[in-house]
């Protein structure tokens, strides 16, 4: 098998619960990351430059794009935030996992440009759950949660285009359904090409 | 998530350790099941109808094939075998897993017919490894040993056709891969379409 790592993208609606699952799963597998994003907003009290993101200038981020040194990125409320290709390559040479958390749009500009990465959705188990979880945070008002409702059904409308879809309706089994996903990806087809070469040239 | 089981098309060429594999992974899992081959060839002593094979008649078996009632079959040394529909049907609307220990030949004729089956590999981790694994036993003579190797070669030749490559070194570890497959195959898009359809019309 390759030694390489997998790349993993990561996407489903706010309140299904990626954050938790990814902790859970991190906590199992020190064999994976998390890619942490570059973003040129203003650092918060509380947040560390190059563990919650890279905190770059304008003019850094610009270049990053230019150089193909982002392998996604968006424009939100004015600042950039992407996911930069140089720790992803590194990581993945050394043999790490490196799991990007990001919404749809970047899932498909990874997808098009790095068609051996494996992407999965978080579900909650029925529209209904995900109504309840985000109306039960209670620290939004009526309005945010309609708009983060409709946000949901533009993100949920986007499942079918990747490759798995993961139900979080108890954490740690959705977690081990993470886990599967990935230790089944290193037996796939795709990415044993040049074990299955080596094996044919000794027959 | 759908409730119907998995159909796991289970190949590699002998010597690989298909059998030990499987024994390992069924004692795992209850939940899976090993298909059971029918034949028109003679019980042997010891072999127990139903259990080994089902023992049919050559009538039988061929009116099995005009009513499309093996999903898969081949013609080895005047004898029929081929896989019979009917309980396989039945095994995985009970959601259970339906494993098929088959050639590449009848493989080939599966993943034609249900494009949803999951088709496995299974692979020594060197083609020495497998001329050991089939020089050490010690039953045969040379001529034979190359007979089989030639076999292994050209049933090796057509792995890249699989889903997935299971290399047998440890034969736990193996078990355990095939387990992450099948798990992971029930988090599939392919295997989901029910779900993320019921899902969207929530929206």
């Amino acid at each position: 098998m390759s030694k390489k790592g997998i790349l993993v993208v990561f996407s489903g609606p706010s309140g299904a619960g990626k954050g938790t699952i990814l902790a859970e799963y991190l906590r199992r597998s020190p064999k994976a990351v998390c890619s942490v994003s570059a973003t040129t907003r203003k650092l918060r009290p509380g947040e560390v430059d190059g563990v919650h993101y890279h905190f770059v200038t304008r003019e850094a981020f610009e270049e990053m794009i230019r150089q193909g040194e982002v392998i996604e990125y968006t424009e939100y409320n004015g600042n950039y935030y992407g996911s930069p290709a140089g720790p992803i390559r590194r990581q993945l040479e050394e043999g790490r996992d490196v799991i990007l958390e990001i919404e749809v749009k970047g899932a498909q500009q990874v997808r098009a440009k790095f068609p051996e990465a494996l992407s999965i959705f978080v579900m909650p188990p029925t529209f209904e759950e995900l109504r309840r979880r985000l109306t039960g945070r209670g620290t939004e008002n009526e309005e945010q949660i309609r708009a983060r409702l409709q946000t949901a059904r533009v993100e949920v409308a986007m499942a079918p285009d990747y490759d798995y879809i993961v139900v979080n309706d108890v954490v740690s089994e959705a977690a081990d359904r993470l886990g599967y996903i990935i230790e089944a990806a290193r037996c796939s087809r795709k990415f044993n090409q040049e074990f299955i070469q080596d094996i044919l040239s000794q027959t």
